[in-house]
């Protein structure tokens, strides 16, 4: 297994939309300059094909097509972080061999999702999934979709085995993570990476390296701001700019009364934003005319332009 | 849309696993055994890439070649309903198209089942995908699995589009079936089978169609009874039979301490009977040694013999 | 302890709602009205302070005076079950010695429902409960609200105990009361009961006892007849009182956007009827006058005077 | 209502284990001895029947008797805050009545925790309650035992009615109690608490208020440092102290296999320490003798003496 990876990987990692033509294709162009945004910005890596990039809705082919292309624009400015779940276990092995031959630098892995496993029967599924794996893991745990958690103590076991390097955690609940790194305390290369932007600051404060920002595929610059105030330990200014991450998550995030309300308004803003297309995969679709007002709206209010 | 089948469809059609060698490949000499042992049992119908069928642990491929094996050797005998759930819509239509090609008649669909969608977006997500199939459509309601239901209201709204047949329900709340019947009533050629064989033969008695019930891979002839008995409302012929059932749900599918037990059992059983092999696909794994020997004395114990 | 229960206690048992005064006294005119109605209409025992009597409202002084006046207006015609739930053992422990003082039959209890207990701790619980009550204990399974079930294998260890006589089950899964039945085969005198009317008729007719109906504080008679139908297996008839039994929760228990439906509807319905007061406990209110409208056209439109 | 509250309420406040008799009376030696503990360490507040009180578990005699008993051991030297959270609406404004009475400072309520609300019968519901109550009110948040949340938009319109004064939060959910915080910039008197001691110290230093940490009633000292240093920024001692929390919660909170092993670890470590019994509420039991040693290694391994 390769690994260019430097560990423990710090900093900001969009994980990056998808975006999609109208008829489903994926749109080029748009992840031109959705790749050339957040660069600019200053992420620290990228990661596609994760719940924000709808990995779950996106057929085999523009997966793939979606590997390659992104890791050709991003041309190792940055490490490319690349989602390889799927309940199918050749599927995933297959994945992370293209995601090798294309130049990403990890893959990243929810637990199977539709027939829930026990813990003692994921440990063993890691054990076997690791051994074919062309490239370092990140575990991926988002029990809100997967129902079931990795836990604790089976990233602990996991974690000594080689090419495991880290975790991204979207549960919500700070405790399990923290409990992680209390468990791995001393691994020192191990990665704390956290999906849920409310609280990045609040992680990387004590000890957390880095945050997996919807957010920051539009707003890049902010997210890479508030990492940085936090790794400095910059309080007064970590409460302003979480003032303005919060804005933006109540009034981007939350417009109609859908779960999928994250992805639709995420999406939706960076449509307005000129950045790229809004299509969704099944089973959601884009906002119609009254809620793209109300994020027209927000970004209005946000003064979007001054955080670009 | 083409549509072979005489609606409703009625009698056991089980949720046939899939056989697979140890290296992960379809063990197609267990598959024509498997087949041939079903049909000769008097089965009405065949599902493949069910829950018990594994589809999700399956890489595209395996479930082509599925597919088309299995027509072959079904050759019409029955109808064959083929599982086309795909968190990708695309996916799901691409399956739908091979099995139509393949010669099967009918295909089977759940929600969605990473991001939960609302019961607005599936029904739109419904709407959109029959309009892309070419065969008739069952429902598959499986929330342990899939988190969210089709709510008896989609169910509805969707029931009176072309090509939507019937639904099968693996909820295990009778409740909910019985109101989908209930709201649809008049509509008689629309199919209400279930997947809990514990109560299939009161589903019968009152109006239900079929039972899509997982022990019919082992003892098709038994579960096929039970469904005449019902269908005859020979209400002590139904206790008896009953019985037999809940003693191998009881001996067979609760050995070990994981939810995943139902499928190693069953999958174990079959291999202890000669049928087909018992590998899983990841994260599972066939049963060990101890748990094989409480299969073989299950078997003993129902005296199993008896009920080919 | 005494018992003077024949047992299995079959036939519908009410769940009685408890009326209130607006002021949420409670409404002694409407109680008597109501015990008689049900009386009237042939049920076979009444069951107070379940889920429908809102047991969980109510304080400790106003279910005391429920239990009394309840036992003095039954006076012995039928056999008279008091739920004694409580997440305090020594509450519900009280709450028996008081039902037993005023001539109940029988207690009914769910598990502790604050802090969820494992099985081993429930069974540890049920044994020291079953030592300290006066009257027989039916258990009472209802997952939606406890989060914890009875699992058979508990109800199975707990049928063992001196004075545990039956349970009643509302998990809408009725694979798990027949895996009981299994669980528990030969022993004659334990009873099953089912919460849920839209599947009463299957159970019974399958070796089910009873139905904890609440339906029949309405309709008492409609929901006797079909336990008498289903008790001598008048399969036609048995179609067309379950048609009106799901006409009546599909109209009554579904008004408005909220899980308390059921509630709110069953109490309305009630006061249109002309037979208690609508007044809920807290967190609910009755319905508004738009609800209340949509429940007095539902009674029309099922005709309800024709089953009084 | 009377407040006497210098709000925002600061600190630590400890969530008071109930201290109980192998006869299930009230252990009230144990709770001087305990009041007597966390007093000296410095504690902010004391929180009786709390989860960590088991509430839920106790009668309302013995719910009585110990506000009394810890209003008069505490003799105003710190505020005293006492859940009256009950299913029952008059039962939780009657004990509010008794804590007023006593000299208490505020009360606290969960939702109704059997029959689960929406959001909008809750807010009707709190706004009847908080004009009953002689006390100013903590919310308090704990989803995984009320199955129901306060959603932020609730908190925000219930945050306006007088006497509502801050909240509590065990959801475990750092975003949740920060999306509150949003949506109430500006209200700087309302105080927002976090039960988690994983995290208490993160969300001090972005402006919380304070923690309501179980192991402050073993250690009070030790969350006060914690408390302290992140309310001073010292960014060092709070990664220190915090591995010290780490550890205590690992190996105290974790022993056996059942989710009360949070409750039984805690009381069976104050029992070893000589502050007071480890007798619990039914249907829990205290340790037994294999699972007290692992308490009491545990204590050897934390050193704890060190931290009196």
């Amino acid at each position: 297994m390769k690994n260019n990876l430097k560990l423990p990987l710090r900093g900001i990692i969009p994980p990056l939309v998808t975006p999609l033509l109208e008829n489903g294709e994926l749109d080029i162009e748009g992840l031109e300059k959705l790749v050339d945004h957040v660069i600019s910005g200053g992420v620290h890596g990228i990661f596609i094909l994760g719940t924000t990039g709808e990995f779950s809705g996106l057929s085999k082919n523009l997966k793939t097509e979606l590997i390659e292309k992104t890791c050709n624009l991003v041309k190792n400015k940055v490490p490319v972080l690349v989602g390889i779940s799927d309940c199918s276990f050749a599927e995933s092995v297959s994945l992370a061999h293209k995601a090798a031959n294309y130049g990403a630098d990890a893959v990243v892995l929810v637990p199977p999702f539709y027939f829930s496993a026990s813990q003692v029967e994921l440990l063993a599924y890691l054990k076997k999934m690791v051994k074919q794996l062309p490239l370092p893991l990140f575990l991926y745990n988002i029990p809100v979709h997967t129902k079931v958690e990795f836990s604790p103590a089976t990233v602990k076991a996991v974690a000594e085995l080689p090419g495991v390097v880290g975790i991204k955690d979207s549960s919500f609940n700070l405790a399990y993570i923290k409990q992680i790194q209390y468990l791995l305390r001393g691994k020192d290369d191990f990665t704390y990476l956290v999906g849920p932007e409310q609280f990045m600051a609040e992680f990387i404060l004590t000890g957390g390296h880095g945050g997996v920002t919807g957010g920051a595929n539009m707003f890049p610059k902010l997210y890479v701001e508030l990492y940085n105030a936090a790794s400095n330990h910059e309080m007064e200014k970590i409460q302003t700019l979480q003032q303005k991450v919060m804005q933006i998550s109540t009034l981007i995030y939350q417009v109609g009364q859908f779960n999928s309300s994250y992805l639709k308004g995420l999406k939706c803003a960076l449509s307005v934003m000129g950045i790229c297309n809004d299509t969704l995969t099944e089973p959601f679709e884009k906002f119609n005319p009254p809620e793209r007002k109300k994020i027209e709206q927000a970004l209005k209010e946000i003064n979007y332009k001054a955080l670009l």
